[in-house]
């Protein structure tokens, strides 16, 4: 390991996410992402694997917290508030970021092999929750559908955060969607 | 265009699933698949673009009859009826199937590159089933929620269908999972 740099992995991320937006992100080197954050390349590879992951270095603390939080949840509340409660606790991690959110989906949108990263993002998670309702007691297959259906619902959530002019905050959002799911498989045959 | 090879395309697919059971996918060449089906490398890229394709050459087809059946249901009907509708419909397909399901499956769970494929694959048919609620009148976010839980469901009826020693039809095991999902996000708060 080379000498301390202060914030080094931040300012990778930040400057990663500008010179994407700017230019691209097939446009952006790694070593052009060292140079605008004043680091080194070698610095770069010490933090991240690649191009990619600069991108979606949360992703495994937000699945661990939206796990955490099912797990804590009394074994006696059913499953769907156990996956409420994780998704509330998933939505304090972005209070004061929907900027940043907003820039970030637009770079990945916009390019083939990121949107097929966090597909496998969200498959990851619907996967982990799936085995913390299991570890709960729920039986299969409500499991795997009530982890799809929270994914579901972080999906479609936060897609709707991050459109223009939405102005309620993504914990608001998570639970409408949860209600709005409920009343559209509740109802016919 | 060369000669007309009689049923060419599914002697390819049929050799080329066969060859990536016994010696995995990573290990089969074009060439290989073509001389197994007895035909030549030239024709298999006249009918597939690569070796991936031929194991999602169905998908297309799946989708639109999903899609269709959707729009068929009368507007009256309430979402989850219109997408249960579509779940009967693919179910058809894949009546005396089912061993073929399974090695097919086999091969794609072996392999990364596979496994993104058929996440692509589900979410494209998921936003072809927003689309259509849509059409049908369906606003948002009750569409995307109601597709992503379309998709949920056909996802885990798939996977229990193909289980060991499950003797249930796909139709029968589609329709339960969505009243295993509509109990599991029906309780609590």
């Amino acid at each position: 390991m080379g000498r301390w740099e202060p914030n080094a992995r931040e300012r990778l991320a930040t400057a990663a996410l500008d010179l994407y937006s700017e230019r691209g992100y097939e446009q952006t080197t790694v070593a052009e992402i060292a140079g605008r954050a004043g680091l080194t390349e070698r610095t770069y590879f010490r933090h991240y694997a690649d191009k990619r992951e600069v991108l979606f270095d949360g992703s495994g603390a937000l699945q661990e917290l939206f796990v955490n939080a099912v797990a804590e949840v009394p074994e006696s509340a059913p499953p769907i508030d156990a996956v409420t409660a994780g998704l509330d606790a998933v939505s304090t991690v972005f209070v004061g970021r929907r900027e940043h959110a907003v820039r970030r989906q637009a770079v990945i949108v916009a390019n083939a092999e990121l949107r097929e990263r966090e597909l496998i993002k969200l498959a990851s998670l619907s996967a982990a929750l799936a085995d913390a309702l299991r570890l709960r007691g729920v039986t299969e297959p409500a499991a795997s559908l009530t982890a799809e259906a929270g994914v579901a619902v972080f999906k479609v959530g936060f897609e709707r955060w991050i459109a223009a002019n939405e102005e309620r905050t993504l914990a608001e959002l998570m639970r409408e969607s949860v209600g709005e799911l409920r009343a559209a498989i509740g109802v016919g045959s």
